[in-house]
C-alpha cells in the first residue's frame, strides 16, 4: 500500500488550532441541533423531523458541501452532501443519524430533554450522546479542513438518517435507490461509541439485531374480574407465561434454535476481551443491576459474543393510575434479538416466533409483527485500512496500543451498507458507556467533542494514505 | 311479622303510572348524568367529580328531599339526602355511588364515552350500566311517589358513593363519621346487577375483594439492551416470573394459602347456581373468551362460589409505538383478589404478598401496596326482610319464583356497612351480564329502566309491611 500523499501529516495542525478555536460554535450548534426533538418513533414528531433536515441542509450547505439534498428512501428522507475535490484518493462516506429515541418517561428527567443543559463536563439532553454529539464532531472536521485548506484529505460524502432508532427500515432501500451517490470506499460512522475514555479500543464488530412484537388475544375486549374472574383465560397471565418461556431460571435463551449458527467465540475475541480493563462489579454496581446469564461467560462475553433476547417493552390492562377490575383481553410484547456471527436474523426470528406460537394457549390468537427487517452481526479484520487508520490515530494520541472490542449493540448499518454499496463501516463515535443513551438524563461529554475533533481530523488525514483500492479487503465473519 | 299497612299496595298504581309518564324525562336526566366524565381513578377528574356532585345536590333537593348535602370523608364526598315522613316504618338507605371507571381505551368506544347514544334499546355511555342507570331508576322512584303522594312507603336516606371504582377507600371512615345521619334499617343497594333479564334473581352474597399493586425494580434506570442484554436481570422477564407463579397451568391459583379459610361452596349454592339457566358455551363464545380455571367446579361456580386472582395491568419499558432497545428497570402488576365467605382478605393479600416477596430473585426489590382495604365476602339469609320483600316482588312481576344467585364480583359497601352501621344490604341494580362494565362500549337497556322503575316501586311499598325490628335477623355466611 502506497498511498499518494498530496496533504502530509502537518497539515493537521492548523486544522486542530482552528477547531480548538471554534469549540465554543461547534457546541452552540450543537445546542440548538438537540433542541429539534426528531423522534422518528413517534408520527407526532413528523414536523420535527423534518425542521431536522432543514436544519441539517442548511448546515451543509454552509460548511461547503455539494449537492446537498434530502435522499427519498421511502421513509423518513436522509440528509446528504459531498465534497469530491481529491480525485485519486479514497472516498468516504460519514455516516450519522439525525433521529433520536423517545423521551418518555418524562417525569425521570432532571433537566428538559429538548432543552440541552450543560452540568460541569456534561451536556443533558435526549440525543446527545447518541448521536448529535458526535455528529457535530463528524461535521467540525470537516468543515475545518475545507475553511483552512479549501480541501479535505479525502473525497467526501456525508450522509445523515432519520430511521436509525427505529431500525433503519428504509435504509436498504434508501442505498439501493441512490447507490450511485452514496458510492464510496468505506464508511465512518459516528454512530457506535467508545467502551473507555482512557484505554483506546477499534470497534471491529457489533451484534446483530431484531425486533419484534407480539400481540395476544384471549377475549373480545376486556371483561370485569367478577364476572369472568377465575373462569377464563386472562391475556396478563398467557403473557407472562410466553415471557418467562423464554429464559432459563439462569438467564440463558432457552427457545429452541436460538444459538443455531452462532460462531463460539474465538480465543483471539476472548483474549480482547479479558485486556479489555474492565470492572465487572462496577458495571452492575454502577446501574443497580443484577448480574444474570448463560453460564461460562463473563459478563462482557455476554454482551458482546453471545446472542441474547430482552423484552423491551410488555403492557396490557390497565396501566393507568389505581385500580381497574378487568380481565385483560389483549397483552402487547416488544422484544429486540441480539445475534452473532454466524447466525441468520431471519431464522432466529423464526425459531422465536414459532416457539411463541408452540406456547400459545388455545382459544388465545397471537400475531408476530417483525419491526423491521433484521440485521446481521458484523465484523471488520484486522488488516482493514480503516482498522490500520484507526490503530495509527489511536496509538499516537492516547500513546497506547487500542485493543479491538466488539459492540454488544447493533448497528444495523454497518450490514445494509456492506450488502447494497459492498462497503466496511468503521464506528468511530465518541460516546461512553455511561451516557445514559435511550434512558432519562442522557448527556454527551464537552470533553469527547474536543478528543474527537482531534481523532477525526487526523484520522481523515491517516486515510489519505491508502489507495481507493487497498479498501477492498474482504470482511470475514470472526471465527 | 305484622307490618302496618298505612299504604296499602294499591296506591303503587298512580305512582307506576307517574313513572311510564314520566319515563322520557328521566332518561333526558340520566343522559345529563352521563355527560359528566366523573371518573375516580385519575386526579385529571377532579372537578368533574365535584360538577356531578353538584348535579346531584340539585336533583336531590329538586325532588324534595330534606337535609341535602355532601358527606366527607378524607377522600371524594358523597352526596346525600332523606326524607323520613314514615315514623315507625323501616328507614332504607338507598345506595349508589356516582363514579365511573375510565374510559380508556379511547380508541376502542364506537361512540364518545361521555356522550350518551341510544342505538335502540341501548344506551350507550360510560357509566350507564355502572351505575348511574340503575341511580336513575331509584331516584325517579321516590321522586314518584312524593310527587303522587306527598309520600314514601318507608323512610329514605339516599347515599351516593364516589369512591367505588377506585374501591370505596374512604367509604368507612365515611360511614363511620357520619354514624347517626346515615343510621338505617337496610341497605338497598342500586350496584349489583341482575343475572338475567329473564329469570328473576335475588342476589344473596358476593365475593369481597382485595387490589394490590406490585412494583419490581432490577436496576436503577432503563438500560441500552445492545450494552446490557445478557448479562442484566430483566424487570420484565422477573415480572413475568413473578405472575406466571400465581397460576397452575389448569389456571388454579397456586399461591400457598391462597385457598385457606375458604368454606367449600354448599349443597344449596351449588343447586342454585345449578339452577340458574346458564349457557355456559355462550357465556365464552359472547365474548371470545378461552375457557379456564379450577378443576372439579363449573364457570359459574368458579365465578361466583370460589376464590380467583386476576392481573388486571402488566407494563414495563417502552410502551408506545414502534420498539425501543431497552433492558427496562421496573415493572408494574396491579392485581385483584376475589375472596369467598369464610376468608379474610387481609391474610390472603399477606399471602400473596409473601409469595411474590420470596419469589423475586436477589439483586431486584419488590414493593407490594394495597390499593385499598380488602372487603369481605357477604352474604343474606333468606328470611330477611330485604330477601323476603325482592322474592315477592319479584315472583309478581315476572312470574316465577326467584333464584338465589352469588355474585362473582364484589361490592365491598356491603361488608362496610354490616361492619359500621351494622345494616345489611340487598343489592337490586338492573344492569345485565353483557353491558361491557369497565369495558369501551359500555351500554344500559331503556327496558331495564322501565322493569327497574316497577320492581322498585314495589319493592318500597313491599318493605313497608315489616317493621323496623324484623331487620335485625342474623347476616350469617353461608356454609
Amino acid at each position: 500500500m502506497k498511498p499518494a500523499s498530496l496533504v502530509p501529516f502537518a497539515t493537521l495542525a492548523p486544522v486542530q488550532q482552528y477547531l480548538q478555536a471554534t469549540e465554543e460554535a461547534t457546541i452552540a450548534w450543537l445546542e440548538d441541533y438537540l433542541r429539534l426533538p426528531s423522534v422518528s418513533a413517534n408520527p407526532a414528531h413528523a414536523s420535527d423531523m423534518a425542521a431536522t433536515r432543514g436544519f441539517l441542509v442548511e448546515r451543509l450547505k454552509a460548511m461547503g458541501l455539494d449537492d446537498v439534498q434530502l435522499l427519498d428512501g421511502g421513509g423518513e428522507a436522509a440528509v446528504f452532501g459531498q465534497w469530491l475535490g481529491a480525485p485519486g484518493r479514497p472516498t468516504l462516506l460519514i455516516y450519522a443519524h439525525y433521529d433520536v429515541q423517545p423521551p418518555e418517561p418524562l417525569e425521570l428527567w432532571r433537566t428538559p430533554p429538548f432543552e440541552p443543559t450543560t452540568i460541569g463536563d456534561h451536556i443533558y439532553a435526549r440525543g446527545a450522546s447518541d448521536v448529535k454529539g458526535a455528529t457535530a464532531i463528524a461535521l467540525a472536521v470537516v468543515e475545518a479542513f475545507l475553511r483552512v485548506h479549501q480541501a479535505c484529505p479525502v473525497n467526501i460524502k456525508v450522509f445523515l438518517e432519520g430511521e436509525e432508532e427505529v431500525g433503519s427500515r428504509s435504509l436498504r432501500a434508501l442505498a439501493e435507490r441512490h447507490r450511485a451517490l452514496l458510492s464510496a470506499d468505506a464508511v465512518l460512522s459516528a454512530d457506535g461509541g467508545r467502551a473507555s475514555a482512557e484505554v483506546p479500543t477499534i470497534n471491529t464488530g457489533a451484534r446483530g439485531n431484531a425486533q419484534l412484537e407480539v400481540r395476544l388475544r384471549c377475549a373480545h375486549k376486556d371483561l370485569h374480574s367478577g364476572r369472568y374472574g377465575g373462569a377464563v383465560r386472562n391475556a396478563l397471565h398467557e403473557a407472562a407465561r410466553l415471557v418467562a418461556s423464554l429464559h432459563c431460571a439462569d438467564g440463558t435463551v432457552s427457545v429452541p434454535g436460538f444459538f443455531d449458527g452462532a460462531v463460539p467465540p474465538g480465543e483471539g475475541a476472548r483474549a480482547d476481551t479479558a485486556a479489555f480493563p474492565y470492572d465487572e462489579d462496577a458495571f452492575f454496581a454502577d446501574v443497580g443491576a443484577a448480574p444474570h446469564g448463560e453460564a461460562g461467560y463473563s459478563a462482557r462475553e455476554r454482551i458482546t459474543l453471545r446472542p441474547s433476547l430482552d423484552v423491551n417493552g410488555l403492557y396490557g390492562g390497565h396501566t393507568g393510575a389505581g385500580g381497574k377490575t378487568i380481565v385483560p383481553c389483549e397483552a402487547v410484547i416488544k422484544l429486540t434479538i441480539r445475534v452473532v456471527p454466524g447466525q441468520d436474523p431471519g431464522q432466529i426470528i423464526r425459531a422465536v416466533a414459532a416457539h411463541l406460537h408452540e406456547q400459545t394457549p388455545p382459544g388465545c390468537t397471537l400475531e408476530v409483527t417483525e419491526l423491521h427487517e433484521g440485521a446481521r452481526a458484523a465484523t471488520l479484520v484486522p488488516a482493514h485500512p480503516l482498522v490500520r487508520s484507526a490503530e495509527a490515530v489511536l496509538t499516537r494520541s492516547m500513546q497506547r496500543r487500542p485493543i479491538h472490542v466488539r459492540l454488544g449493540a447493533s448497528v444495523p448499518i454497518t450490514a445494509i451498507f456492506k450488502e447494497t454499496l459492498g462497503i466496511d463501516t468503521l464506528m468511530f463515535g465518541y460516546n461512553l458507556p455511561d451516557e445514559d443513551v435511550h434512558a432519562p438524563n442522557e448527556f454527551f461529554r464537552r470533553s469527547s467533542i474536543r478528543d474527537g475533533m482531534r481523532d477525526w481530523s487526523a484520522l481523515l488525514e491517516q486515510l489519505s494514505h491508502f489507495a481507493p483500492a487497498d479498501f477492498t479487503i474482504a470482511m470475514a465473519e470472526e471465527t
